[in-house]
């Protein structure tokens, strides 16, 4: 049976509105309200389905199952798929920030699906910064509008987080190159969804130099496109194989095959050993998408939990054992679970739109939210889908025995979540990233920033929770002076404490929107702006946060600045 | 591909003999060296078949894989079904601390599989202690030997967690009952690895109270057995479908029919009205078994992670950039996450074998034992059950992107943990049971003796990490405390922070073990007992546990003093 999601456009709107104070609300909420009825009705149906049959390799093709294909039609015909591409591309040039809140609807509603969209945008960016102007007049249109989608081919078996041992060869053959190699873990690898494929291949030139410096970024399109724009013959790539996945099922992912009959023809994006610098133009903003899937499992989950804990009836109160039996959501335990769920959520959605529009801001020259959108990049995706994880299993507990059942559909978010916190750069790398690059790097301003933008908000606030945030700041800021005296002098000290100081980082910042969220819930209250009952809900997540999250910030710089001893101490041997 | 299972006999021995001090390890390495054998001989390699295949249902017959009754033959062959069993009913009469150290063999080796000898372990206990000469005679013989098997029917749709619901009725007739109703959920409710299966099934007589007081319990065969032994016709009871399961594939999860034509034959077992006190004499045991089984999957799921972290090179170490790639176990994120599986899994087999001695010892009229039995079974369940959900989480991401694919093995024990942490009660249900039954009706006195034996090890020890544990121990007071002041005036609040004092006791607990086997170790090393290796493992497991678990308390604390006045401020309206 579907499990129905409804977007948590009041949620979104308040993110938006009162948090980022987004001036035009018009638009956001034209744009908001035609995404909620895609992702409700075109998308979150298919879901289930999706799930259960999954996708189909046979004879070398791969079908999606029913329905895939015109929800897919639908998501293009929107014009959903540019939304944030810049007009001069064909795009609508809407801000990042919409199209963030729009990826979490449709993420939430039918994440193997979505994914699509994800990578379209990724390989949109790419070519539109990267491509030279023949390579952009050729395949730009299509690969905008949806008509053609996009992949991204970095991983290779012998080379899975570490890039730069990737071997697959470039030929150069008068105005293209020759591809040959072997790509795993390609998402939307192929798929019936559109008539072409564009698959973004990093790979190496002859007498290259080792490591990611010698990667050059080649497009390699399924079907060649002629020069008028018509689909020639089929290129020298496919499918091998596809992977039968923990969830997801509905994504298909691929063993892919460059040159099996002499190499296949591809395009240099960018200049030759450019392919990583390439790359990282567009992997910062997809791990912000993965942050967002990751936020959008939790919504969802959240959703079908609550929903089954209004609804079921299931024993007697405990404050009053003579009643009759309640509805599950009076029970104690299910309601600190519930609420942990929701308080997340608002949490995560508060950072990851923050984060996206530093990235809108970061556009239009503005250096420091550059550096806020380097610095939260890592958290956003870390911790949003460590949450996701914790979250996703949260709702799972929440339905009981009932949740074991697959036709339930609580277990498929917990197993179509558990990528997040893999791919696209595990979050042990993001920790990593975090330490060494974004706190190190500037030996802690950029960090210093974002805490003084905290510590002034704890000055200036008269709410309740304040000493819980200041206690949270204070282990973060102390967390970071001991990360800094060792990233160089041990690094692989540093590199130890790097996970539970990404915790600490996403609790801080978790706290902070809260209570911001709460303080303006508190102002709209008393004016009589809004439901009351949402407004109450939204000071009481902070609450909620300050009591059972913020203090774990305390015993995680503890473990920060000792933790990495016992790691370090521990030899191969004695494991 | 087979995933090997290696039973960690060294491990258990040190627990055994050195932290619990046994003194006939000869016997016990005798018995545990068998089940080493049969559980990573026969039954592990038939793990991944199990959930790949899992269990058939067809024309109202299951059919389990090939090689599985062949398996269970072998355990039951070799004696294993009887293992704790006294030996006038037939068993081996050995003590449940070998039992439970060969269930922890079983359960990792195949959780599917062994889940029908625990059950069998159920209904034994349930039968010899309140069944009477006559039933005894007839059924336990054959259930002792495991040539049948047993079942526990005690849920219904409308009665999950909720047992006093139970609507199944029981009409006398002559020497026996009429059995009428439905129930989900029964775990080998039908298979075909015995020739009988013998129903235990909760009903209500006629004119019964309501609630639980009215609930009586029957022994209802699947094949009725006349006076001589022999098998005689069907009974009226039959599966009607399985659920189709997030895990445990291999496990039949049954709705049950009992008494499609006129009512399956039962009979009584103990008194009308004591139903629920007799599941409840075996309910402790198997409380406990599921705790065990989620050590076992933590232990299978690091022993899986371990050797994958030592075998996959990838990325060169961060302390040393030019050299070449390592083995990512090199990598101090991996190792920390691989350290806090080990760890993990020490304190948990500490805690749970410390628990079956003295389940041993309780019944030996050791009232003293028989009220830290019931103290620290909720904690065994809910804090074993939860770190097996997130530690073989974190087996998934030790291996990246290959951990989520279904074929590599590590997100089996991740779905087949995932109802632990639910079935014999969920862990919100263990916490309640925790703080209003074992803190609450002695007013905290057991607590206050295993409190005293823990600060009594912090004065006495000099170990390094005494004043990590003696905050811990120092957070759990104070916590119990506030607890107790409120369990009986405001139970709402108390039941809000039951789960996060679970949580903290066991931290506290673990902690405790591991730095007594630490302070152990050091005596081993210093007298030159036993691998060098090991014996620091031990060591600085209780380092890591020190430095990343035990400051957790503090924050644990906080929350269960001032985390339920959110939870219980949260309407449902604003849900």
């Amino acid at each position: 049976m579907p499990v129905p999601y409804t977007a948590p456009l009041a949620d979104m709107r308040f993110v938006l509105s009162r948090l980022l104070g987004i001036a035009d609300m018009e638009t956001a909420d034209a744009v908001l309200e035609e995404a909620a009825k895609i992702a409700g009705e075109v998308f979150a149906p298919l879901n289930e389905i999706g799930d259960r049959q999954g996708v189909k390799f046979e004879n070398g093709k791969i079908t999606m199952p029913p329905g895939f294909r015109d929800a897919y039609q639908a998501f293009v015909a929107g014009g959903w798929n540019g939304l944030p591409v810049a007009e001069e591309h064909g795009g609508q040039g809407l801000p990042w920030l919409l199209a963030i809140a729009v990826q979490e609807m449709m993420q939430a509603a039918n994440i193997g699906l979505a994914l699509c969209g994800l990578l379209n945008q990724g390989a949109i960016e790419l070519l539109s910064v990267h491509g030279d102007d023949r390579l952009k007049q050729k395949f730009l249109p299509k690969l905008v509008e949806g008509a053609w989608a996009g992949t991204m081919n970095l991983t290779e078996p012998q080379a899975g987080s570490d890039v730069g041992a990737v071997k697959s060869k470039a030929v150069k053959e008068g105005d293209h190159y020759r591809i040959t190699g072997q790509k795993i873990f390609i998402s939307y690898g192929d798929h019936d969804l559109t008539e072409n494929i564009l698959h973004l291949v990093l790979a190496r030139l002859p007498a290259a130099a080792e490591g990611t410096r010698g990667l050059s970024l080649f497009l390699v399109p399924k079907i060649l496109v002629n020069d008028d724009g018509s689909l020639g013959k089929a290129n020298d790539v496919r499918a091998v194989s596809i992977e039968h996945k923990l969830g997801q099922h509905v994504s298909p992912t691929c063993v892919m095959t460059y040159g099996d009959n002499g190499g296949a023809e591809g395009y240099l994006v960018g200049q030759e050993g450019g392919g990583i610098a390439a790359m990282f133009t567009m992997m910062n903003n997809a791990r912000i998408s993965v942050g967002v899937q990751g936020l959008a499992l939790m919504e969802r989950a959240y959703q079908q939990a609550r929903d089954f804990a209004k609804t079921r009836v299931q024993s007697r109160p405990i404050e009053n054992p003579k009643a009759a039996p309640v509805t599950i959501i009076h029970h104690p335990d299910v309601r600190r679970m519930l609420l942990s769920m929701k308080a997340h959520n608002e949490a995560a959605r508060a950072l990851a739109y923050t984060c996206a529009l530093a990235v809108d801001e970061a556009k239009q020259e503005n250096s420091a939210a550059a550096l806020r959108v380097d610095l939260l990049t890592p958290i956003v995706k870390g911790w949003l889908t460590d949450l996701a994880n914790e979250m996703t299993s949260t709702g799972v507990q929440i339905f009981g025995g009932m949740g074991y059942i697959e036709e339930t559909g609580a277990a498929q978010h917990m197993r179509d979540a558990r990528i997040l916190a893999i791919y696209e750069g595990t979050n042990g790398i993001q920790a990593n990233d975090l330490v060494f690059r974004k706190l190190g790097r500037d030996n802690g301003a950029a960090f210093g920033v974002l805490i003084g933008e905290v510590e002034n908000f704890v000055a200036a606030t008269k709410q309740k929770n304040r000493e819980a945030l200041a206690d949270a700041v204070g282990a973060a800021k102390d967390s970071a002076a001991w990360l800094l005296q060792n990233v160089k002098s041990n690094p692989a000290l540093a590199a130890a404490a790097a996970a539970p100081f990404l915790r600490l980082c996403g609790n801080m910042l978790g706290g902070y929107y809260l209570l911001r969220m709460a303080e303006l819930a508190q102002d709209d209250l008393a004016a009589g702006n809004g439901g009351a009952d949402f407004l109450k809900g939204k000071i009481i997540s902070a609450d909620f946060f300050a009591a059972h999250v913020l203090p774990q910030n305390a015993a995680l710089a503890e473990t920060v600045k000792s933790g990495g001893g016992p790691v370090l101490a521990m030899s191969e041997a004695m494991f």
